[in-house]
């Protein structure tokens, strides 16, 4: 088989622990399939803060430039939380998506049924749940001019959200094709009754959407969203939206399913390139303890599989372990009912490989 | 006693259902505590629109400038959805905020405990529940410039998010003090990691966070903020936030409670001026048919008595009148576990009046 590049970034905190887990599942999977990777590891966060002097050093970058994809494990910490800007791990993670094109954030947030009862939100409510958040992921106020300036009432700061046609009808199509290979269902998301950019972001969906007769679409304005959520979460299949709608409401909805050290995230650029990442954070308060759940980040390497490299076989293998591991009672602390039975990080590495 | 001015606005929808209800409440107080009310009509949204081409007519807003508060029903309905701009129930709505100078949005997200019940989250969770949520109201995103213009890549749009340290101070203080009145916790939610808005808005509340040092401070990331009010709703006291931020978060708030046809809904200006009007909105499917929940227009009444005038026996009559209805069973439609034994809109407003 043709030999994959990954580039890999640990990152900070828990983020070292479980991307090794991560690399074994990619070692497994050389074993079982057939396919070869080469992995080449990267300084990006805080640690590259602490050794380079910059939280996106430029051989990080260009390491990602010549990869086929990138697996990044989380970023930041106290430690760098009162740094200037450029000195920030967030500074960071703007400047890979900027510099590697990623206009394109898929955040699948599933059910696990083992661990319904970790949701605050009542099973009956939350049963089949299972959807994606879209998030438009290199424009808007994320990437807008920001300037302070001097007015009649002390100083003045400014954001600027921007969003042209092109970068909405690449990501608003993304939404509707991933929606066609699912229930065909969209959810547009934006405030159009209040912003400019929603009402061009509404225009544009509904010039391309005659082009997917197969997909349900409907408009719903952000602060609807956030409680449609609450109240009938199983509704919803894809919702897209704009970067800062997508930043709140993907970690709402990820936080409903009560899975969140479970979930896997992509972002995407042109192309088959892509960046995956688990949803969760990463947890210095428990890191270099070996209590971290590397799912999340295993789930990743699955998502991996299916979107750059097109390997359903083995992302199907990994998915089946996770499940079979889950359903015959293992856990790690931060999803354990009895923690004194919980199993360490590289315990429960281990168990999914046995699965696999 | 003084005659107090107050300028009601049923608007559109359920809108003069329910505040007929609200104002029997007014007269039902003038009979039992002898306060003066001097009440006033005025078109206001969908309603100004077709019968004086403007969702916000300049009587109106005369009308609203001589009152010493305003009742507001509900704006807005399909039959205007699709109108321009100028002719939306919306701007009507985000005028009247502008021209008044009602700068900071109070939305309390209580739960009764007889409707924990309608509520998605696990009454476990839910439990002691009670939050307030100042959201800044004339600001941010929703004020700041708009435009479009051509770029290389088609049409491209512009939302300029502004905000000027006297504009955060003010909603900041309120945060503060209605904090001290509490349970002395405050949250001031940003987005001080991407905004440049965000980091003026967190340095303003440190730089006055120590006036009020019985108060203790937390800063909670936006996306952050939609999690943790998922997962741990009852440790919120004061959230205190911008403009568009706010907008999400409250209506995430009042969702999580269970109780939306019951929530009240403060909008203040310099003095003791405001405008007073429930969470939810214009349910133009039930309007007209006697079915609409007065409650939360009753409770918005309290509300005023509070907040504007310092009647706080009236104020705590009303309260305790709705809890009482309540507690003995009574609902209507939209709260009723059975339908077929729900009470209509004067039905539950006559129960009220019986029980102050
Ligand atoms: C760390 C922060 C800049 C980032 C964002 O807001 O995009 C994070 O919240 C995310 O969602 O990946
Ligand atoms: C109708 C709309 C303009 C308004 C807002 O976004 O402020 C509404 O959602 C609200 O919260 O009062």
């Amino acid at each position: 088989a043709e030999v994959k590049k990954i580039a890999v970034i640990a990152g900070d905190g828990i983020g070292p622990e479980v991307v090794a887990e991560a690399e074994k599942v990619l070692n497994k999977t050389e074993e079982l399939f057939g396919y070869k990777f080469e992995t080449e590891h990267g300084l990006f966060g805080g640690i590259a803060i602490d050794e380079k002097g910059t939280p996106l050093p430029e051989e990080t970058l260009q390491l990602c430039r010549n990869a086929d994809a990138v697996l990044l494990g989380a970023v930041g910490g106290p430690k760098w939380d009162n740094n200037p800007k450029e000195l920030r791990p967030e500074t960071g993670l703007l400047g890979i998506r900027k510099e590697l094109g990623l206009f394109s954030n898929i955040r699948p947030a599933v059910i696990f049924d083992c661990l319904m009862e970790a949701s605050t939100i009542k099973p009956e409510v939350l049963k089949g749940t299972d959807l994606i958040v879209v998030r438009e992921l290199t424009g808007g106020i994320y990437f807008g001019e920001k300037f302070r300036r001097d007015s009649a009432n002390g100083q003045e700061a400014v954001d600027t959200c921007v969003y042209n046609v092109s970068e909405v009808e690449r990501i608003v199509r993304q939404g509707f094709e991933i929606a066609q290979k699912r229930r065909k269902k969209l959810a547009s998301v934006d405030k159009a009754n209040v912003l400019e950019t929603s009402r061009l972001w509404r225009e544009t969906v509904n010039r391309i959407a005659p082009e997917y007769p197969d997909v349900e679409l409907e408009h719903v304005l952000v602060d609807n969203c956030a409680m449609q959520l609450l109240r009938r979460p199983s509704s919803f299949d894809v919702i897209v939206t704009e970067n800062m709608f997508g930043d709140i409401l993907s970690d709402e909805a990820a936080m409903l399913t009560g899975s969140i050290g479970m979930l896997s995230s992509a972002s995407l650029g042109e192309g088959s390139f892509g960046l995956y990442e688990p949803v969760h954070g990463s947890a210095p308060d428990i890191a270099g303890q070996g209590l971290a759940n590397p799912i999340a980040t295993i789930l990743s390497v699955a998502l991996m599989f299916r979107l750059t490299f097109g390997y359903e076989d083995a992302a199907d293998s990994i998915e089946r372990a996770v499940k079979q591991v889950l359903d015959a009672g293992h856990r790690t602390a931060d999803i354990a009912a009895d923690r004194t039975k919980a199993l360490s990080t590289v315990q429960m590495g281990e168990k999914i490989l046995q699965a696999m």
